[in-house]
């Protein structure tokens, strides 16, 4: 038989061996009490005083979180193990073993100071999914594969490994929790030497879905249930230097200074001057900055400052840094200082698959909710598998557009939604032809 | 007699004392290579890798350097013990016991990457006028005190214990080297429990007498060897707390962001702004800086900053700073932030005696010097002494008006000029009546 014919007969098959259930798939639904306990439980390893977590990759508290998450996924009756990059794979066969995996998850490490769903309802929500095919019994014709990539706050370190490979240079950069990745993935319990084993091919999967919160405030403003995700914004981060001249606050007059404060001052100003002038979507943020000495009296030096700059667009965001450094040009002049960027990270823009959009679309039309196409615009690792094969995105509301933060908040009955269009929409994939 | 005659008696006593010794006072010269010896010496306790240290009152080098100078106070016959408060204090005895003690000293405690001569100058200048003075068998009617101060740069804490007395508040503070005060205190062998007996009353002291750097570059640029200085600035610090709100800066809009970076980078450029619209040598600072949580990918929620305002003029100062809280109401408006601001330092400004000034300039032009009267940009000790009886400074140039950096440097022939200048004011003021 040819390919074609092949493919229907699996089809078939898989119809056949869901038949077999207690429940027909189209009537299956997640347990959401139980995903949002997980939350709960969850959101214990790496606990703020003020609320939310500090779950630094590669801390304790990612170890402790980690060995939750492992628990759960064996109950969940996948196979587990932790690959040579650090990420957990649970992995559960399929009924045609010649199909590459079907592929769902997300990440449990958290930015400083963040709270307790931005990735971790996704990865809670797909364990939550594969614990309800094996409570009822429902084969794959695909193997499933659900990972917790490791890192994804400092650079979906995990997945990156996974789709292109860590370079010498990305596994010595010292991560929030002072280890290298290097040092972070032998912590985590994975193997830095054996790094070309977890490298996978384009083709190698035959799609990837990841739940997430959406950490804007569109759809919680706009009441919309389900956020079906058209691409992931190009990201890129550079590490900024200014370089002025210490000296006596005191007995150095005000024009005869080379204050590296001032100008990196009138630097924050004009990455949001320039960010802002021109319509759309893009953001551009500065969240770091100290200076040196840093004593009442002495006029600082050095400032140590960052630029954040995202876009769906790679040209723009291109045109928004050459206007930001033509600014900067004037900022040297006037205050007779030296600026340096360093490009840390540059990840360029994803999109999702128009098929795996429709499908979640679909799912979450036949559950009953409301849907709105979307950009997302912050990275995930979903950007990274898009290497690998189509990809698809879910983002449920949250509360007042709040992320990277204890205040962020993601409603149970947002979470229960998103983890049946999870299941769903995955259902429906496995029905379908996704390679050639 | 009369108290008049009394003194003249003395004079004559003292006259004939010095008389005795191998030259007349006049020819006194202090050991020019030594004192640039010492100073050099001295600059390795706390060495920076780039030069300059970074002798952190209360750190182990500070402990290692008070060492060093209480070895040389030692060599110089002087009587030496450390204060309740942590001051070193080198006392030599007078022919009249009567009298109140002439203090002349400075500090060796330095700023974060500092240099090698704001404070240590004047320390071992004095240390080698009391060497001077006893390798020539000089005896002064007044008792003599050598004093090395602790934590000037902190904010002339020990000078401070002595002439007001320090608050439970202000022994609570914690200083750059991460001690609070009173550690500090303990840390170099000093007794908080036991600091009423170092206060010292109005009167107490016959006159303070400090060699210094000048720290600014008008002495060096005008090509004048002796700064005789008119007054100290008065001196006010406040730490600023920028509050916005912590938020992803993927998904967070532009226009729907608190960003307290952007807020505390409008007020930066608000204190130079309002600092410079007005004529005179008021200087206006911000040396610290820091974002939290402080990462690429979260909006500021937080900043930490400063503020730091000096000028001779008391009422300028508050007319200043009432200028950028307007400003900042501004910021909060259009930021959607809150600014808080917590004084933690008010020196008022501090004029130095009329007839102390009169002494330095004579002594420095018999010994072949040009002079100017200038004021003090910075904070010194002898602010503090000036509560307790007439003070005068002399200052030394600095090169190109370097100080608080590593490139910090004074002429060796220009230490040595400066400490000439201390030894024959201070001869000069040991002839005087200074007191009622």
């Amino acid at each position: 038989m040819n390919r074609r014919e092949f493919n229907l007969n699996l089809l078939c098959a898989a119809g056949a061996i869901v038949a077999h259930s207690p429940q027909s798939p189209s009537q299956l639904r997640v347990n959401g009490r139980r995903v949002n306990d997980h939350l709960r439980e969850l959101s214990e390893f790496g606990k703020n005083p003020q609320g939310g977590v500090s779950r630094l990759a590669y801390s304790e508290s990612d170890l402790k979180g980690r060995d939750y998450a492992m628990g759960l996924m064996r109950e969940a009756k996948l196979d587990v193990s932790v690959d040579a990059a650090g990420n957990i794979v649970g992995r559960r066969a399929g009924a045609d073993a010649s199909l590459k995996p079907l592929v769902i998850g997300s990440h449990i490490d958290s930015v400083p100071e963040g709270g307790n769903y931005d990735g971790d309802a996704g990865s809670m929500g797909a364990i939550e999914v594969a614990q309800t095919l094996a409570e009822n019994n429902v084969a794959l014709r695909h193997p499933l594969e659900v990972i917790i990539f490791q890192n994804e706050e400092g650079g979906t370190i995990g997945s990156h490994a996974i789709a292109a490979g860590l370079t010498e240079k990305e596994l010595n950069l010292v991560t929030n929790s002072r280890k290298t990745i290097r040092e972070g993935i032998k912590f985590i319990g994975g193997d830095p030497d054996k790094l070309a084993g977890v490298v996978r091919k384009p083709g190698d999967i035959a799609a990837y879905l990841e739940l997430h919160i959406e950490q804007g405030g569109v759809l919680y403003s706009e009441k919309i249930s389900i956020g079906v995700v058209e691409g992931i914004v190009g990201i890129n981060w550079w590490d900024v230097t200014v370089e002025g001249f210490a000296n006596h606050a005191g007995t150095t007059p005000m024009n005869q200074r080379r204050d590296a404060l001032l100008a990196a001052a009138k630097y924050v100003e004009a990455v949001n001057r320039v960010v802002t002038s021109v319509p759309g979507r893009q953001v551009g943020t500065v969240g770091k900055i100290q200076a040196f000495p840093g004593a009442y009296n002495v006029i600082p030096g050095k400032v140590t400052t960052s630029l954040g700059l995202r876009d769906l667009d790679a040209a723009k965001t291109r045109m928004l840094f050459e206007k930001i450094l033509l600014e900067v040009q004037q900022i040297e002049k006037t205050t007779g200082t030296k600026f340096e960027f360093k490009q840390t990270n540059s990840t360029p823009p994803a999109p999702t698959d128009v098929r795996v959009r429709r499908v979640i679309d679909e799912a979450a039309k036949q559950l009953g909710f409301t849907t709105k196409f979307m950009p997302s615009g912050a990275g995930h690792d979903a950007q990274e598998m898009a290497r690998l094969g189509p990809v698809g995105m879910i983002f449920v509301p949250s509360v007042d557009g709040v992320s990277h933060s204890p205040r962020e908040f993601s409603r149970p009955e947002d979470v229960t939604n998103g983890t049946n269009v999870l299941l769903h929409a995955l259902l429906k994939l496995d029905s379908m032809k996704l390679t050639d």
